[in-house]
């Protein structure tokens, strides 16, 4: 058993966080903070029967903890990173702060100096299924965010094959509000998302579009695409992703060919769940598991194949995907704490 | 054509009454206010084509306007309402301030000295169609609030006819979301109402209680019913209020003299669609209209009367029966501006 | 080890059932039958990775099982549930056919002659708090319908202090449309059932009221209750269920003592949660999980007792419960295979 | 005053063509018709007040009717659509059937010979901006599909100024469920599509795709594009299309003449709001309304062109468009009956 605790449990991502720890086999949960709420139960903030009261973070024993979540928004993270490190805590970020390698790029996408730039280098940028073999001694993960996960994963296979030199990668992509977050908004309102359908940031303006293009260069090495177009648009629904991406395709690589291509890096995963022929992923899928589900669909008579990529924001795409490298870092069974 | 302004248009109630007045037959809208965002178009909070731009409310002309509607908070808008009237024109106030007669029961409610006690003495408590009297000369309407007209309306021709006497009512309502305003509040947010119900202020603590037992009172006169037991609850919809009423039913009233009670107030009545034996009332009934949907259940067998109602809380339960009042005071057909 | 089996496993209960059995601890799921889908793996009707592949029912070697669910509409049921009794199974039965204990009831409700008359006698009515002693050796138990659940264990306590003598006991209950069933009708599809809000079978007109009648007679005794006034409403959510009670309060019971004597019965069970004052249950206290959640409102200024009492109707009000029974019917923790 | 008929009332088209026809100034709704509910009033299938009765459509007097509407499925339209014109109505078809100009690709897309193939010639295709000249003097209308209007309105000012020359067009649809009408089906049951979203026919495989090239190349010319893409996703909301559409943009038309091009053509028109930069499209600025909404996202350091277009499917889509195509055919102000 570990020691473990998370800065920041009142979100909905840091919520998540504390069901999961609470119910892991390998690890204590032993603190939970909130700066607003220190001092309450999380049940006076949750329907939950969960009895943990929050804590708050400056009385946090840092030196008590094996590893740390940090579940708060970028900026703000980034120094309890540098705490607990310095504690000599392991730490799993679940904040933008450490998944742009360069401050440059973090100050020009986030308005503003990093705040711990001499951490960058060791962070590790964990969308698992390609993260293990840095995972297993790191001190630092930065946990990916939401649409780049769903994204990623569905293109992998192919930026590691060296498949999409030069393109230009759409990704249409349709969140639930969970993502938005719990503190109160006019746009995240019921009456404002219900009945509708809410396009926002499209093009190149969106955050984690620096933070896919990122990883599209490093996966696809020398072949990487030339870079990605990406429109989130919010749904009324509370939790899940849909990422429908259009690639370009007219290189001789044959449907049958493509298919093996994601058979052999995903069937054995236990997290990933490839969809055969004739099946498109939805968010019913992968809502309410850790899994993301992924459907191809060449078309070439259009010079295309699309994807379809689904996860749970709050599980695959944050708390779950949070607590599975945590396995990995530990070297514990992937699925534990995530299969029920 | 007579000269009218908004104060307070930017709330879901008052952007409702904005869009009624700005297409009436018989109005021009001259002004519309808001604190916060005087010098906005409207168009900048709302996706309307809609031009009007946002006032102050300090820059109003009120000796330019023949009738004012006050859509603010309560407490808040009865300054607004005196000033109104002191500048010579008509008020209609959507907010709480004039529909409870007694200052002291107002001192009880919410909490505060009423801020003009010295009106409360004429204002009409605008439910329309028991108010039509009334209205025709009055100065000072006080607009009834969303549950309160599904409620009167449905148990009126009962109240009137003095056959609740001694009864305790139970009114279990159900409201979308606009109701509770556009102010952000986790309470309200999507990921905290859909999917979810949540019943609040049940018994005798909603505000609404006193208001609907004032008026109980008022029709029944001698024969009122003792009391009220009120359990408003959260629906997961925008729009739209459902009142299942249950009454005790010992009496000798048989089914078909029920019936015909409510026939006689109700077949002539534009707004008011009572449903024959056999149908129930649904949301679907009433909202997008002004009407407020009635249906009768009697159960012998169980000693008690049940009545569905339902109505659009930002029409008949607000902006709609306003506008439905203005025409009543200036002799205008009742429909007018509220059929579309 | 035992072996189960689930005959009609493609319906909303069904499924839930299938998912439950499948990483129940102490079971195997060796069969699940459709007629319609015979032949299909479950995957070709929900998007799901559970592999089983689904067997007429007619090939199912009933020798082979230890304990059998039924889980198809009432009529139906019966028939199996006698043919699994024959060959030695125990079952639990899913639908409304052993739930009415006496077979002119069930005549007048259900409109048919009982399929299996000869059976009702030993049918334990499995609302499993209250019946764990005559669950150990049964083997039959008719596990009870979705709002009975929520309404019963809501006023058991009372009933079985004997403290609801003569009342008329009114339950305003929502449901989720899950309950409805997956045979698809104009009434349960999106475009009906979003932005409304839908009373049916109000007054005494639904089945379910019939099922309450006779428990709170079994459970109330001398002190029954006269009856019930019962009125389901399909809200615009897939699962749960919400019921708001109204219980005259006219006795010498204190606020306190109706505390304790809720307490008494409920604090250590595992699956009653039971609210502190102040606090309200909600959709989100219960659904996805086996608890019902219960919260006490008293309001004596009006005579009247509320109780709200929320349940998941796939869990706790229909395949949880099953479950739940099988675990008291063969010994073993009653949680297990229900706490994930 | 001309005379009107629909045939096939019930469905969601239908009905709302019905509201639309019955509150319009210039037509009397003479006739609606439906097999399966002849004999019945049309407040037994909807909650509406509207007190119209169904017709059995072989006892429906064609030489009464000036214009007749068709609202059947395809294959089930074109018989009555040619009743129609013999018997000397004029006709606005709502089905696919006269939407593609050519025999062989009806077949195609729709797997059967067209029901009526010598009055393909004179159908009209009627997307009303587009389509004016030959509207006016024209016997048969086809009117549009709601994705077709959504993707071609969006695209229309670049199709005809030769701009799309070779591309392939990208359209990333999500509709809402009353696009897949009233017929009960799992696939659109409450519980299926809320919390959900769900891809399908992907790619290349959904009939408007024919419909949509068929109509990029009338308007493009010597310049048409190569091909569409599309992508059509059901949505958890009952009403509204958005399309995302993504277009290749390499050329030199800067953004200021892109939104002089649109503003040229889209300006003055009543039912496209074209919006400012800096603003997107979402369904709520369309929904309840017969409006087009687009919003143009140039995307230069990405070379695309992003435009995003929502309208109502039952209005703009459907019934509304229809109304408006009658208004310009028989010379009337375009916007009767469709402004409230």
């Amino acid at each position: 058993m570990i020691r473990t605790a998370i800065i920041g449990a009142t979100g909905y991502t840091g919520f998540e966080l504390l069901g999961l720890l609470s119910r892991h086999p390998h690890v204590t949960l032993d603190y939970v903070t909130s700066r607003a709420d220190a001092g309450r139960p999380i049940g006076a903030l949750y329907p939950t029967r969960q009895p943990m009261v929050l804590s708050d973070v400056e009385a946090l024993p840092l030196d008590e903890i094996d590893l740390l979540f940090v579940a708060l928004p970028h900026a703000a993270a980034a120094p309890f990173v540098a705490r607990g490190l310095t504690a000599g805590c392991r730490v799993i970020d679940l904040s933008a702060d450490f998944r742009l390698r360069d401050a440059a790029s973090y100050r020009q996408w986030y308005g503003a100096d990093h705040p711990a730039p001499a951490l960058l280098a060791e962070a590790v940028y964990g969308l698992t299924e390609w993260a293990r073999p840095a995972l297993g001694d790191c001190r630092l993960v930065a946990n990916p965010g939401c649409y780049p996960t769903s994204i990623l994963l569905a293109l992998a296979p192919l930026l590691a094959a060296g498949r999409l030199a030069d393109a230009t990668i759409i990704a249409d992509s349709k969140s639930g509000t969970s993502g938005a977050g719990r503190a109160p908004k006019v746009a995240t309102l019921f009456a404002e998302v219900s009945d509708n359908l809410t396009p926002y940031a499209i093009g190149h303006a969106h955050r984690h579009s620096a933070e896919v293009e990122q990883e599209m260069a490093a996966l696809g090495g020398d072949a990487a695409p030339r870079g990605l177009l990406f429109s989130p648009h919010l749904l009324p629904v509370t939790r899940g992703i849909l990422s429908t991406l259009y690639l370009p395709w007219r290189d001789a690589l044959s449907e049958a060919a493509l298919r093996d291509l994601y058979a052999n890096h995903y069937t054995k995963e236990p997290f990933i769940w490839l969809l055969p022929a004739g099946e498109t992923a939805t968010l019913a899928h992968s809502v309410g598991t850790n899994r993301c589900t992924i459907s191809l669909h060449p078309v070439p008579e259009r010079g295309h194949l699309i994807i379809v990529s689904t996860l749970d924001n709050l599980l695959k795409g944050a708390a779950g995907q949070a607590v599975q490298n945590m396995n990995v870092m530990f070297g514990w069974d992937e699925r534990a704490g995530l299969t029920a």
